[in-house]
């Protein structure tokens, strides 16, 4: 969502030169204000997710507060802080103890190559787990907070996130573990009503399940994990309901995953 | 606990012989016994589980029942049918057309290894899944039916079993999909009431995590999936609480997921 607005803007402001030289210009200034105004988005979802990471620390004052994330929205995704992540870079920067269960994301493994990547460069204590490994960790009581990024929520707060975001959702709720979506709100789509119903799921490459990459004796390479006449299926999102998630860090603030809260915080968006 | 009901009963037999050869006699009778048993009770849990499946079939004659499974509970862990393939071989072999979605069961993928083999070798259609997958599948109306195994139930009801299996099992409540477990008497614990509490989690081997082992060009090898500093979990197992589970297919029968029923199909079970 947030890209194919950002590609729509650009060749909205593409259409309005005159000559090739100022295309390129205005691509260029285009791509730059994207850039500037992702990173202080970015940093504004840092601060009000913080928020509710200083309101964890406040009830177990000595210990870190546990933050399970999923896939990879971190800087590498977005421009400076990322959107998920922003919250966890903003307490750690302020000195608060925070400790981030990754969720290694498979079949491509963001989570473990990205994510983990990005919090070991910040110094975040972090820890890597398999996806399955979700649910046990919050039976637990290890886990305070999720916080997970979004391709696409609709204007009624239902979100299409990266495969398995729907299942950490669940056990998030049977385990009153607080839920959060954080994104940009370019990355709301204000046409869709029903996210089970109206968004739909890509299917990709099912050779993805069927191998994984990683390093081998100093080279990236492939390797196939399943039985070889085994077929497979590799679906790329799915879709968290609304009821499910407990609110939503956007720009603007922190809202609830339903209609008339999201659209208090952006009334300019037209029904 | 099916393992170390084995071994008890072992070395209870082998104690009984007075001579060393004595004792290796001994042993191989009841290691006979021990696997004509299994395999007898396997069978039993494929006629009990098929009567599920049947009566799935009728409410859609025409298409395959989807059966859901997590790791491997089949013959390659027990001796002729498994435990949770049993249903899905028994109805195949009746002439049911059943196909099965594939947890690749992550860290170590006994799923896309081992189950899709033994099902490829048997001929039932399956496809192999990330892990992550099976919420999205449920939601779209996928998967009929659940079958897994476990390593330990209590006796009441909740279900000990590879990492993971309580994410599915939420999936399955929020869908109105049937979870079922299959199992052998040995399997269950009971000594064991509350599977939450009084279960340990083993914790295995970080690197399982971090790492893939796969075929590359013709030899299996490990490749390295993760950011080279950042430490991982590798949880073994997760509990599922009995209210999740739809029934428990043994050898003697389907009961639910109590006490009391649990304790009428095996009453010489002293409490």
């Amino acid at each position: 969502m947030n890209l194919s607005w950002a590609i729509d803007r650009q060749l909205k402001n593409i259409a309005r030169a005159q000559t090739g030289d100022e295309k390129i210009a205005f691509a260029l200034r285009t791509a730059q204000l994207i850039a500037d105004e992702d990173s202080e988005q970015c940093r504004m979802i840092g601060q009000h997710g913080l928020k509710l990471i200083e309101q964890i620390t406040k009830k177990k004052p000595t210990k870190p507060v546990n933050v399970l994330t999923h896939c990879n929205a971190g800087w590498l995704a977005f421009v400076d802080y990322g959107s998920a992540t922003a919250p966890i870079y903003a307490a750690h920067d302020s000195g608060l103890p925070v400790h981030v269960w990754v969720a290694e994301t498979r079949p491509r493994n963001q989570g473990s190559k990205l994510t983990a990547w990005e919090l070991g460069e910040h110094r975040v204590p972090h820890t890597i787990i398999a996806d399955s490994a979700a649910g046990h960790l919050m039976q637990r009581g290890a886990v305070d907070l999720v916080i997970v990024g979004t391709d696409r929520t609709t204007f009624r707060g239902d979100v299409a996130n990266k495969i398995g975001t729907y299942l950490k959702a669940l056990a998030a709720k049977d385990n009153n573990v607080p839920f959060y979506v954080a994104l940009p709100s370019s990355s709301f789509d204000w046409k869709l009503r029903d996210g089970l119903k109206e968004i739909p799921i890509e299917e990709r490459s099912a050779e993805e399940v069927k191998q994984a990459d990683g390093w081998f004796e100093g080279q990236l390479v492939e390797v196939r994990l399943a039985a070889e006449g085994s077929p497979a299926a590799n679906y790329g999102f799915d879709v968290t309901p609304a009821h499910l998630v407990t609110g939503l860090i956007t720009e603007r603030g922190v809202c609830q995953a339903n209609e008339k809260s999201i659209r208090a915080l952006f009334p300019e968006q037209a029904q």
